[in-house]
């Protein structure tokens, strides 16, 4: 049995979707940010990093978004989430899935997140002001280049999607004009029409 | 044939150990950063990044450190890179090699790449301060958490080997002091006694 840990509004999302995806067999463990209990001693056994997703099996403990997916879609083959048999194919996917978490997600996490980086208070707020720029220019690649329609590596749906589905919820939020990007919110619309996306997002809704 | 795009003292180095390590058929290209190569209309092209690593090969360009790594060892079997049958093992790889690029990585750039995340100096300044703290947390982890040794995952030499290794070189320049750091210092010297490292090393150096 399979164990995520997440909460909601996080990157974890992706994770939880490619659960679903897959049919497999998990059960959910939310934390709740608010009581910081990403760094209570408890889950630090569990995870040190102190942060989500973590997939705990009984195997061990994975953390790491593009690993935790990848993961996914090897142990759960019917479901087809990866081109397990293709490397060429399959590094795209690990390609496009660490930009996300070493790029995009890293120029978001700036919003609120700045005291990883700095500690005074007009550094987190320049900070701050650079996000809708620094995410932008980053959606716009994804946009532009990388998305290849109608989900991220063409015709077919792949872990991929679930991630850029993910981290796409946060544009607005960021200060990113959405009507700049048609394609990725084309894709954001199309992917909760899926029924594994929609009943994790209720379910993060849900609270 | 491979051709890996790289330039000197990039995380680039992780690749070209890999490729050498794998006995793969590659040749080198070296972007001149010094000329902003990088950014010319002709790497655009090639990789719209406009960053190091790139791996062209007859299928197409592959970006990303982990993405690379993976590809170099699941196209070279015969290497054994990584656990290729065994999908946890793999998972846990590719979660030590994401954690590289989206948290010790980024952490290192902000000393010279800060003005992704802001534009005025005295933020620029205030990042900079703080990189000896932050990628010392993110040092202190691998120390104490991760490294297993002698090797990165344990006693089989992995693609997370050669990726800590080329991190790792950073750490001094980064203000962190190496005292602290043991296990992580006795992995990167044992790595140089590996010849695929050593000449790797040799022909960066080498200019």
């Amino acid at each position: 049995m399979l164990t995520l840990f997440y909460a909601p509004r996080t990157c974890a999302l992706a994770s939880h979707i490619a659960l679903e995806e897959a049919g497999a067999d998990y059960r959910l463990k939310r934390l709740d940010f608010s009581k910081t209990e990403q760094q209570s001693a408890e889950y630090l056994a569990l995870n040190p990093k102190g942060r989500v997703p973590a997939l705990s099996s009984e195997r061990g403990v994975l953390t790491e978004t593009p690993a935790i997916l990848a993961f996914v879609a090897q142990t759960h083959p019917q479901a087809r989430l990866a081109p397990l048999d293709d490397a060429f194919a399959f590094a795209e996917i690990q390609a496009f899935n660490s930009y996300l978490c070493s790029t995009v997600h890293v120029a978001h996490a700036h919003k609120v997140r700045g005291s990883r980086w700095a500690d005074d208070e007009a550094a987190l707020e320049a900070m701050r002001r650079k996000v809708p720029q620094s995410v932008g220019a980053c959606f716009d690649l994804v946009e532009r280049q990388m998305l290849r329609g109608p989900w991220v590596m063409g015709d077919t749906y792949t872990i991929a999607d679930p991630y850029l589905f993910t981290i796409a919820q946060w544009i607005e939020g960021d200060g990113v004009d959405p009507a700049r990007l048609p394609r990725v919110m084309d894709h954001r619309k199309r992917m909760l029409e899926r029924p594994a996306v929609a009943k994790a997002v209720a379910h993060e809704t849900a609270g």
